[in-house]
């Protein structure tokens, strides 16, 4: 199943999502639900951010490759993670598939894409073994965890480095019944391949993250878990470039990219 | 004016408190609202988290004699920050005046208070001047930011040590039209003072804070900036302690601890 979250004529609804079209619910893929016959076609919606998580979970570091590139682009010496522990981002910088990614006006830069793969939480969960933990997921959506890297570098916290308005484009779509060790991620930079890899090599599982958070927090529908991502994030972003995260299930994540004027 | 978010009978709702008087208002302090004549005995309900906030920032390091006492509590060397760069919490940790702190079964301890000043924010805002910044600022209340010892080591993140389900209690209320940069925190357990600070000592002030956030982040109505603590936070708590956040205006934050059973 593709659930969406869409805008038309200023109501917002949820969505099934079949090829061209969209089948309105009554109520949230979070809650009780019920296909309606009201049928719109797609490309007549605004595709809104799929969820509005409170509690927006992101794994960092989880795989090698990325570790290993970091490393030798920043003259690092970071060590793969011996436990998975999570980080967080902040949903004021949600932004939906087709929205502005906005680069502000002050940022060193670079600024560089990471492509990753999101468990979206459609039930309240508490202490999951690995083998339950994908039962809390309603499903898998994109994230292009966009990062400063100056400010990376040189803040103490992550704040502006992932935080800044429009730098968590999320969506297009969430999609149900995917096993999420199992995708490729591919990222194109106006049109052409710049990254693509398969989260089959997740330094920690998504059973393993979620099973872990759930041991001290209680997961929350609509709370997200954003995956990591392998291997290089370049070319750099600039202004008047797409970028987009793709997966053939899940759909495309494309957004343009802007600098703020001073 | 001092609100507050409260249960009564299973219905939520927001209400002006006036001494042990609670009237119920119609719709939110963050929008349009009115005071009804429905009046309920404070004591009659149940007192929630005042907001529930997307964006939870926190200042961290914001007072001298914290980080002073840190670093001779670790052995640290932690200097002063040079800039006001925030962190963040999550809403899952939540709780309200009166609810449970729960310390897990497996943390190796200590688990320690640390009472802070929190800013709500009233109306989105963004790129707001220090003078303006508080005019963003619904009103003040208290959190107690409670800190894992060990996994604030160990980890990589601070998930664990500061977000477990319970580490974040906040209330009881709002109060608006107060001088956040002129009021005392105290913090008292089982009775006893423990701590006790004035927020004049801030590193960066709740005015430079806010405005800086907005100049990247939008400021959305019920955010929440949690203003760091000051001092030692000491004794450690333990399963039976009632620990206390204190402010002559904004009331008193009061939590019971438990230890979970493993």
């Amino acid at each position: 199943m593709k659930f969406g979250r869409f805008e038309h004529h200023g109501k917002i609804f949820y969505g099934i999502v079949e090829g061209d079209a969209v089948h309105e619910l009554d109520g949230s893929p979070f809650d009780n639900h019920l296909k309606t016959d009201r049928r719109h076609a797609l490309a007549a919606l605004k595709t809104l951010v799929p969820c509005m998580p409170y509690n927006f979970y992101c794994a960092g570091l989880n795989y090698a490759a990325h570790i290993e590139w970091a490393n030798k682009r920043t003259g690092g010496n970071r060590k793969l993670p011996e436990k998975a522990d999570v980080g967080y981002r902040s949903p004021n910088a949600l932004i939906a598939a087709g929205e502005t990614i906005v680069i502000p006006a002050d940022s060193p830069g670079p600024v560089q894409f990471e492509g990753e793969l999101v468990a979206v939480i459609g039930k309240k969960a508490r202490k999951l073994s690995e083998a339950d933990a994908l039962s809390c997921v309603l499903g898998y959506t994109l994230g292009n965890d966009l990062s400063e890297r100056t400010w990376q570098k040189e803040d103490r916290t992550l704040w502006r480095a992932k935080n800044c308005d429009a730098f968590k484009p999320m969506g297009p779509f969430i999609v149900s019944g995917l096993d999420p060790m199992n995708l490729t991620i591919s990222v194109r930079v106006n049109g052409k391949t710049a990254s693509e890899y398969s989260t089959s090599k997740m330094l920690f599982s998504a059973q393993h993250f979620i099973s872990r958070i759930s041991r001290y927090m209680t997961l929350h529908p609509g709370d997200v878990v954003w995956l990591g991502t392998d291997g290089a994030t370049e070319p750099d972003l600039k202004d008047g470039d797409v970028v987009e995260i793709c997966n053939d299930q899940i759909g495309v994540l494309r957004n343009p990219v802007v600098r703020a004027k001073a």
